[in-house]
């Protein structure tokens, strides 16, 4: 059985209630609890790059959750990512025609929050990436769009094909 | 789009704790719910077959699944089932030849419970619905298993290869 | 068996994500859902006056709180309000000299975010204002406080004597 | 600030789901878990005394009960009990006159199954211990009792005076 990178890099998945500053922030990832939670028996290397918002992500290290892709040695990988500019990164990552099947997922509500998606899109993700032949690909709201048919409808709060 | 048929018979995932009895019974379906909570945007058509533990199910509960396979209009079908008869029905199902990709899958924690892998599971079923071809499957633990290459590991509590 | 009055004012008690903004914001108040999973058997009587972060709390609004607590025809009063300016409400409340017992909780983490402290904290409520003589109490941290000698200790997020 | 005794015995509150039989039984308490999320600051000193379903406790067992509620150094006692047998072991503790304030709660729902009345019977508890005078009571559904004044409305699933 092939192992599946997984890689971490914050967005409201991984946003965290501050009790003292009252504030959505981040101290570490949830990442690990969904995946034992699971009860999943999937072969998972999971690898925190970072714990940004997306809004803030700059392109260093953008282009750091690029080159980790390019030099994991799993050719199946997941990417947890804030959804706001989760495209961009997946054309980034595309630009690089890598023989790999690369899913970029994330969550509309925190993990630690009722009701979130997080664990759903998760899961998701973690199928898609078995099936798919390579190509990069945003997978949301139980659906999988290849990364240059996609984009977020922020009224909405879901994602949708061009 | 497609529309997903998800057929609910019962199992683990629907346990709920009845405080007068103070034991674990069936009073309604989460399957709702968890659907709702997912903000996923596919096509599904859910139908309560039955809320049943898989060790009481009778063979006309499990033909009802199997004729319910047959009569569906749609080519891609969940069904969510107590984990300890799952591969029987699965089996059953197969016997039909029916020329759909259809999927079994449950929880080994009620939904109602912490830490439940009810989510995860249905999440994964309803990925892998959508890319695998004809067949019947047992999707659990983040795997989908041809219905004759699984056995499920009463002492570990997990599906695997035959 | 006498009723208790339960003036809601929101407070990070019923902070709510709003997943299409990306913040944190009023929309209901979760009040209604604790008491009824608590499964008690007090009266209660719920009233919102308001939702709002208590530092914006209005001296109009602050007023409302005042004026409720005389107008209440029960002698038992509970307010569920934001933790930054408890304390000045409850000046303002103490200021009236009225006979009742009136109690000012909340929560330092929102009902709807994972391990918060708005049950406890609303549970212990309910039962000091049963037992506590008639004057103005904040109840926080499993502990109940006459209106003058409490503080809010910012760094450590607890209410503790003066 | 005094020292409350909490002394754990079992009961529905700390009954778990064991994903390998199936059914409910005990393997640890959640009761540590729910006062470190409480954010309480009082003192508390927790003591495990047993794990079992009240309809089981032998009277060994209950007798430890008793025995652990004299010799506490502490005057303030709380024990966590199944609610079955609750009245019959404050029984038994009642007949030493121990001059302490003793409360015995419980739970109707266990603490890992979702809207538990877990954390909303031990803060009451925690509060009551506080005011109330030497005497040994039950604290449910929000109420205190005198435990020669209560029974349970086991058709209701609540408590109420005789």
């Amino acid at each position: 059985m092939s192992t599946i990178s997984l890689f971490v890099t914050g967005g409201t998945l991984d946003k965290q209630y501050n009790e003292i500053s009252g504030e959505l922030s981040y101290s570490s990832t949830s990442v690990y609890d969904i995946i034992k939670d699971s009860r999943t028996t999937l072969n998972i290397e999971i690898k925190k790059l970072m714990l940004v918002d997306s809004l803030e992500m700059s392109q260093t290290e953008r282009k750091l959750v690029v080159t980790n892709c390019i030099a994991s040695k799993n050719d199946t990988i997941i990417i947890t990512h804030g959804t706001d500019t989760m495209i961009e990164t997946a054309r980034d990552i595309a630009f690089e025609n890598i023989q790999k099947t690369i899913i970029l997922t994330g969550a509309m509500i925190p993990y630690k929050v009722q009701k979130s998606d997080s664990v759903f899109n998760l899961a998701t993700a973690l199928s898609f990436v078995q099936t798919l032949k390579f190509g990069v690909y945003i997978v949301m709201n139980g659906h999988y769009f290849l990364w240059n048919d996609v984009r977020k409808n922020k009224k909405l709060g879901v994602f949708e094909n061009l």
